[in-house]
């Protein structure tokens, strides 16, 4: 049984279209590499009953859920006190956090600052290399920044401590074929192995360059490089050209 | 009461963080023209039960659903029959799709390529200027491709059929103050606007270009207005610089 993992996205400002996430990737490649697969993202609103809502589904369904995005110090900010509410926890101030704040703001800490130590009582903290105030996890459920160059300081930090299976694993390879011509023939590779996930992207690159991207992935390595056999035996046997996209 | 949104991203490729979405960030930008509200976003993989939960959950709950991915030709194509699934409805072949593949594909249309004029049965279509196959919309929802060339041309012809209402706007203003300081003042004035919602976004350019930018956005354009003012007599009274991003 592969370990599963969901996203949930706090904010607005994805939802307005006036930032592009830049997390999901992010995070969904790492986890390949811990054998995890992300099997369900949410983007939600700062709304706290959305919120909680959202997390309830994702944190009894998946082994892990990660959140972006809502854990800074403005009125907006409203992942860590929804998430405490989602655990019937008290929202409380976390005493590392408070220390690891006082440090770095020195007499710049003030109390809108110290809001971030606030967290679900039993929570754990997420170390932020970039800029102090802390993310935290509790239970299955880790709570990080939306800026992505803190996610991903934060994301290393909680890397570490993720369980890990056999890594997933992926082949590709693009050709000219169009998928209306070898749809049939890709099928049949598809059905002969039960474990890996054969997928067909179409690209088209400008009305002379069109074709298709296959990507071959699981954790079973030998299953995949017997179907990447197959799928380059299909190219060849359409006539098919390899591009290099 | 605003007209709601969301989108149903399918496709294993964003899960794996091969491919990063464009859609959702095109789609939510241009529903503040209609003044659309994207609520929620859900990303699922190519699998027929989660294609037609997600969907459930999202089609009664929000005006518009809009879903990406999934409506090619090969077998991990599967949102069409998952949708007519949905709607208790036959996967039958839409003649009008059928004559517009024929009349593209000529002597290469075969039984592969005919699959794609397949749809629920009482699917309206979506016309696709740049490939042909066209995408479908039933009741409240409108099925696209998930290539973004494809599905921006699918949304130009969506676009012209939506509800409209007020558009929603937005200003924004950057400086170099930190929400650490401002945070009480800038609550204050979100306060005083019920029907619009003040963001706060920090950003962390280097250590020494860091700031914070506001995002003012509603339907009301005087009290976006009042708020834009407010906020920059906030500024001014801490003494902040301006910055343009």
């Amino acid at each position: 049984m592969t370990l599963s993992a969901s996203i949930l996205v706090i904010g607005n400002e994805i939802l307005s279209g006036r930032t592009k996430d830049q997390n999901i990737a992010y995070i969904a490649q790492k986890l390949l590499l811990k054998g995890i697969k992300l099997e369900e993202v949410r983007i939600v609103p700062d709304e706290e009953h959305r919120i909680i809502e959202a997390l309830n589904a994702l944190k009894t369904r998946y082994r892990y859920v990660f959140t972006t995005g809502g854990i800074g110090a403005t009125h907006d900010d409203i992942t860590a006190a929804s998430i405490a509410k989602a655990f019937n926890q008290p929202y409380a101030l976390n005493r590392k956090a408070a220390l690891l704040l006082k440090d770095y703001y020195k007499e710049r800490l003030n109390p809108i600052r110290m809001r971030m130590a606030y967290m679900p009582q039993s929570a754990q903290l997420i170390m932020n290399p970039v800029s102090c105030a802390p993310g935290f996890y509790i239970e299955n459920v880790y709570c990080m920044a939306g800026m992505p160059k803190i996610m991903q300081a934060m994301f290393d930090y909680v890397f570490s401590i993720l369980e890990t299976d056999l890594p997933i694993s992926s082949k590709i390879v693009s050709c000219d074929l169009l998928e209306g011509d070898i749809a049939n023939a890709l099928e049949e590779i598809q059905l002969n192995y039960k474990d890996i996930a054969i997928g067909s992207y179409p690209f088209f690159e400008s009305p002379t360059n069109v074709g298709v991207s296959f990507v071959i992935q699981g954790q079973n390595t030998d299953a995949i490089d017997k179907a990447y056999a197959d799928v380059m035996a299909m190219i060849e046997r359409f006539h098919g050209n390899l591009k290099f996209l």
